[in-house]
């Protein structure tokens, strides 16, 4: 039986027409083995960065408008190289802009959101033995106008797509061979892992393991498509991302991620009263900074002190800030730390098991690794360290939970 | 009163950052001035050139689908990029592809023609202030690929807009000051012409004068829409070219046009009956070879010699095909010769005048010039000579008519 498959490819994937043989070599590939391949791809390498850097040395600022017209050009660009790519190998390739098949978004330009994807005509094209080669990252909005989804948007192309046509499942081709234990750079003894659920992806992603984006696994757990991350470099079967199923086995633990680009901002001796989180964060959100984690201790006399983390590009702001604002909330001191680094434990298996955390903290404690900051959630624990103790953290976490010995999952 | 006036701007006049912004001067001034402005837009310098060698890299013989919707990529960026430059002068500057506005063109990738221009939209936003900056060189066929109308097409998308939008005139910004007498780099005489007529202007475009493309002309000229040809480097009123006025003085001749990149092919001892000139010329043009100069003297013995020139890169090619074909017309010999220049002398006050061609054979004999094929149209003579000599001819032919004096037309 014809599988409908979507492929989706990253920059690194396409970088140069090289690569761009080796993917109509693997798209080719699959249709011999007798599957229908939609293919979605991003722009060639760092041509998008390119592109902004030309146009800020136009306008530092520009309309965001036209920032996606202009960005959007890299995609066109790739689909229709891979198409001729494809025609060479005797696969009747054709290329298709999101604004040609109408993949509908709204108007938040630089980061629109899909709304609807048109697929009469790709299915039309799919049934004529075509291999239809989608820009991704873009769409159009109700004005005509085109859009894109912000970085890694790609990713999204791809599920949507695969949604909206009801394929298989949605193959996200990238530059490592799949989702690991934990950073194979960090750990040597770090392990492909077969399977992941959404939420622990959710988790992973957002966490620093950067294989998805975030949004893209949202959207396909919202829709229950598969999703499998593979390597466009390497012949494997990468990691497949589905919802959880009952005849699963649970690791109690599936990964570690870590993250060493934060940094920690404190506020210290805030009056512990309602609405005092959001005075503080409102602000934060306001200057357009991403807040990561949020941890607030009770305090002595009815104060508290308040900390988050932020990328550690936007700690200088974020301090001006909170010390413009230090004075209603009584003068309390202001403090930044950019040398920390984030670690977490993410297993679906953590919610019927207790004790992780005390075996998590146990196993740092035994590396004298001292912990500044911890936060939970249901599948999920995180501690803030120094960062010169991340890579002895996550030696002695992998080793503690046995994430280098296979579970059958 | 508000003039309606259709920018079309060059690759070289948007070359780089630089040249945009100096196109937004341009752009800015003339509004300032209290015109509705209309941009249309090349590529940016060399990027069109750079798509194709990648494409080539992939696919030497690429489905022109797919060519067009990779190169159609490059006036999408310059026309972002344009947009930016000029809302940062406080002009509501705003992108449009040709997709986006409905050019529609027929099917006829990498060279179609426009069928129809939309401009509900572009009239919309003028009205509101807006300058539109469009993508020349493309459009959308009724299947909804996108199109491209070859080489130059940017000034035929120019001139269809200015049609459509019932501009004053369609102002063509080159590298050039506008059209000159002669190519002044070959004769520092050369003068810059005020004003020519569509035909005088037809007839110096297709015999080498290369600042305006055929088409647009033609096109212009069907609509009778004034063309003013201008740098986008120096200030200056360019050249106008309008349909002739009978108030217009008419110089005998306005100017002189020069080619040497032509090779001339002879098949000799051809029989001298009717269809044979199309059964030679036929398998040529089947090639994809376009051919100038058609020239067929009458001979001995009913037979003659049949003489034509090609662009020299095409004269290996058509040199083959007459080689086969010669048998099939008594075996006569095929010559080529590649050194050659072509010389034109154009006027529309020629037709008024007796005895300019013998002016011009005079004045070429004084020099020693031997001419090796005459061809007359209504406005035209040209001579195809040694190569070697083509400077010397345009030197005396430019005297012999004293045109470095201004005739006030």
């Amino acid at each position: 039986m014809n599988k409908l498959i979507v492929k989706k490819f990253g920059g690194t994937s396409v970088a140069n027409a090289e690569r761009i043989e080796a993917v109509a070599d693997l798209v080719a590939k699959s249709v011999e083995d007798g599957n229908e391949v939609v293919v979605v791809l991003s722009a060639m390498g760092k041509s998008t960065d390119d592109l902004i850097k030309l146009s800020k040395e136009i306008n530092p600022n520009p309309d965001l408008r036209e920032y996606d017209a202009l960005v959007s050009t890299g995609e066109q660009i790739s689909v229709a190289l891979l198409a001729m790519a494809l025609q060479k190998r005797n696969i009747k390739g054709k290329s298709f802009t999101a604004y040609q098949l109408g993949i509908r978004t709204n108007s938040m330009h630089s980061r629109a959101r899909i709304l609807d994807v048109q697929v009469k005509k790709i299915k039309e094209e799919i049934s004529n033995g075509v291999v239809p080669v989608i820009t991704g990252f873009q769409g159009m909005n109700d004005e005509g106008d085109i859009t894109t989804l912000g970085r890694g948007g790609s990713d999204t192309t791809g599920v949507a797509l695969a949604v909206a046509l009801e394929a298989s499942e949605c193959q996200i081709y990238t530059d490592v061979d799949g989702v690991f234990t934990t950073d194979p750079r960090l750990y040597d003894k770090a392990r492909l892992l077969k399977k992941v659920t959404f939420e622990e992806m959710l988790e992973l992603s957002s966490m620093g393991a950067k294989v998805l984006q975030l949004r893209a696994v949202e959207y396909a757990s919202k829709y229950q498509m598969p999703i499998r991350v593979l390597s466009s470099f390497n012949a494997g079967e990468g990691t497949l991302i589905e919802e959880e199923d009952e005849s699963m086995e649970r690791p109690i633990v599936s990964g570690i991620s870590s993250i060493d680009s934060e940094a920690k901002l404190t506020l210290r001796g805030v009056p512990d009263i309602p609405g005092v989180a959001a005075k503080i964060l409102g602000p934060i959100s306001e200057a357009g900074i991403e807040i990561d984690v949020i941890v607030q201790n009770i305090s002595a006399e009815n104060t508290t002190d308040f900390t988050f983390t932020v990328n550690e590009d936007d700690a200088v702001a974020a301090e001006a800030i909170l010390l413009e604002m230090s004075n209603s909330f009584g003068g309390g001191l202001v403090e930044v730390d950019s040398d920390i680094a984030k670690i977490s434990i993410v297993g679906r298996g953590m919610r019927a098991h207790a004790g992780i955390a005390s075996k998590m903290f146990e196993a740092l404690a035994n590396e004298q690794i001292n912990i500044l900051l911890i936060t939970t959630s249901e599948i999920k624990i995180s501690v803030v360290i120094k960062r010169d103790s991340m890579k002895d953290a996550i030696v002695c976490l992998h080793d503690a939970f046995d994430l280098d010995k296979e579970l059958d999952n």
